[in-house]
């Protein structure tokens, strides 16, 4: 199985992250958990140019081809290698991202993004897509809160730095994603408590465990 | 004019590059110096992952979504605005250069490489290219000679560690591509001393100086 969990920053999916893994492990399916961009020691140096704020200007189509170039290093050297070896995979953002970021908000185009990916990417359809929606105003000012607590030492990318509309944009790009693909996507209501969002989530997993333990295709 | 100076390992085109511009400079051109990776700030730690032996096994695909990435932004943020301002672009490898190691000896293929251009890269061809040919098994020999006397603390590149088949796969490229444009290739014999060479790159740019000059399409 394959498993993404998307959002905009601030939507709590890297805290909700473990119970995911963890009811998955109780059930009897080993986990194998990895992020995009930065999953392989090459992408964590791609992840370094991309996030840091110190980056500054970077073209978008160059942009796009950075989080492309980590996604194939990672889907051959991680995620393949660990879903041959029966291992379900846990990652956190993936396609979707690209889709809603560079292809919405950045103002790539949907198309430009699927192209590229047809060319040189792979293709690797996550089993199911945990969408962790809530407004960007409520999700920005958690990210900014847990800097301000210590609990990061920086604002966390270049991302936060755009304006509000911005992550608006990527926002409504992501729910328009999940709108055309009702069947892998299950929009999580990432505006309650911690704990509330949590039990979202796994009470949706619990419902698709079955099919997705069956390897039927949501 | 855009400028591009092409060749394997040890090849000495970045040895000649400062008699190409000295030569244009003193006709009234001034240059703009630059190469391919590494053009820009965000392309130099690109080109600090490409050719670093440590980054270790990167994917084909992976490898050359970072060229294209490193590309788009040196055309973008210098080599277009130079030229728009009226200066000579000189560049130490470029698009040949994708072609003919990620194309042709990486066995991605000229046709993906293309592809992956008219996506994503600005269409920007050189006026004219310099190839520095010589047998790959003298070109090494350089290059680690350089090493050996301290001229430079490591093998440059990830590169060089290829097996010789890998460059002469390389070369064997270059001569097609250089065959295929023979309006805008010319070939150096770069198997000379170097001062045989620099000699060479300048008679053949004196030639051809006056149609470039007048910017005729080569």
């Amino acid at each position: 199985m394959f498993i993404t969990l998307e959002g905009i920053e601030g939507s709590g999916k890297t805290t909700a992250l473990p119970h995911l893994v963890d009811l998955m492990e109780r059930r009897g399916h080993p986990c194998q958990v990895t992020r995009e961009p930065g999953g392989t020691p090459f992408g964590q140096r791609l992840r370094s140019i991309l996030l840091d704020p110190e980056s500054g200007a970077i073209d978008p189509a160059a942009e796009l081809l950075l989080y492309c170039a980590d996604r194939v290093q990672h889907i051959r050297a991680v995620i393949q290698p660990a879903l041959d070896a029966g291992r379900t995979v846990v990652c956190d953002r993936y396609m979707d991202a690209t889709l809603a970021y560079q292809g919405g908000a950045r103002g790539l185009g949907l198309d430009l993004i699927r192209a590229m990916h047809r060319l040189a990417v792979p293709s690797l359809v996550p089993d199911v897509t945990f969408l962790f929606d809530l407004e960007p105003r409520i999700g920005l000012a958690r990210a900014w809160a847990a800097v301000e607590d210590g609990q990061r030492h920086q604002r966390e990318s270049r991302f936060e730095a755009e304006a509000l509309a911005f992550h608006e944009a990527v926002r409504e790009n992501y729910l328009a994603l999940a709108r055309a693909e009702t069947e892998r996507f299950v929009i999580i209501d990432a505006s309650a408590a911690p704990e509330a969002v949590v039990r979202q989530l796994v009470a949706a997993l619990e419902a698709r465990l079955p099919a997705l333990s069956a390897g039927t295709p949501l």
